[in-house]
């Protein structure tokens, strides 16, 4: 059998985009070809200059160009405060709701002992390092409130505590079993705001 | 204000593909830089690859990488009939159905006065230059059984009808107002099998 043809690999290839299935990755291969050449050739350099551009910020592990993100290197910033977000979606609806001027810390996951993921694999020890920079005096737990983000929080919360730190989660104006991507801004805001010291 | 970043820009190029908004633009963004790298690699090569390598067949105006694909090059497809389809998926929908060995015309649209799209806009005189290669006894349409598409049926009927060639379409079991691309494959052999005769 020959390699695919370059069609069918388009095809193919678009089907690593999240929520893409055979059918979209058809329609979107047609559209790009027939309806957006130049928007298509733009999300191609758009792909290979940020998969060459983007590492982890030293910092709060968020994509970033620089060694440390903008937020991170932002001394505006309140650098008493650490928000601990599982992904960047995450963080850009917080930013998005314009009520907090801390800084954050983007796990990049959670943890899930079924899937194998424990703190070794999250890199907590990192996010300890993080946090025991001296001027951190409050961790805000902002992970999803479903049941991996919960038994997050806490395993965060008793370690952070251990540490004397002061220790918040987002109040539960958040749906229960929801997660934080698919919320409106003015529940997160109202969270945020509402956020409950648990030590 | 400075170029976007490659993340953001990254973000606005995602965009470009047919029913992803920001949100979900977000997410593919973040999925390819942390979750499928690998991904993401390949999906920028075959964008590329797929942009200088595709043209339109001769024949029947289908994305190919030959001067002719490999439908119309092909000698056991029954050359006496060709089916006229509005998209590339529509054409993908009906050899899915592998009821049908003739060959096809993809108008790659429909005709839509209020857009401004009428017969030369569409380059009927291609189709009209193809159904009289002396070969095509018999042509399918199978446009959509929306209102353009049915409108595009009727003058493409009586075209053809006066060129002396017998002018089939579908049959409605696709249901009405309804789309090829999202039909279920029997009902789409169905209409294929039930095609009626128009002249």
């Amino acid at each position: 059998m020959a390699a695919l043809s370059s069609l069918d690999e388009l095809i193919a290839a678009l089907r690593c985009l999240p929520g893409v299935g055979p059918r979209s990755a058809q329609r979107m291969a047609y559209h790009l070809l027939q309806r957006d050449r130049a928007g298509a050739a733009r999300l191609a350099r758009a792909t290979e200059r940020a998969l060459a551009a983007l590492r982890h910020c030293a910092r709060c592990n968020m994509f970033s160009e620089e060694e440390l993100c903008s937020r991170c290197a932002n001394p505006r910033r309140d650098a008493s405060r650490l928000c601990v977000v599982e992904t960047p979606s995450d963080l850009a609806m917080i930013e998005q709701t314009r009520s907090y001027d801390g800084l954050y810390y983007v796990l990049m996951g959670r943890l899930s002992p079924l899937d194998g993921i424990g703190p070794r694999e999250l890199g907590l020890e990192r996010l300890i390092a993080r946090a025991d920079d001296g001027q951190v005096r409050e961790v805000i737990l902002a992970t999803n409130f479903t049941n991996e983000g919960e038994a997050t929080a806490i395993t965060l919360a008793s370690l952070f505590a251990a540490r004397g730190l002061t220790v918040s989660r987002l109040s539960r104006g958040v749906p229960v079993g929801g997660e934080l991507e698919y919320s409106d801004i003015g529940t997160v805001a109202q969270a945020l705001a509402e956020r409950r010291t648990l030590s």
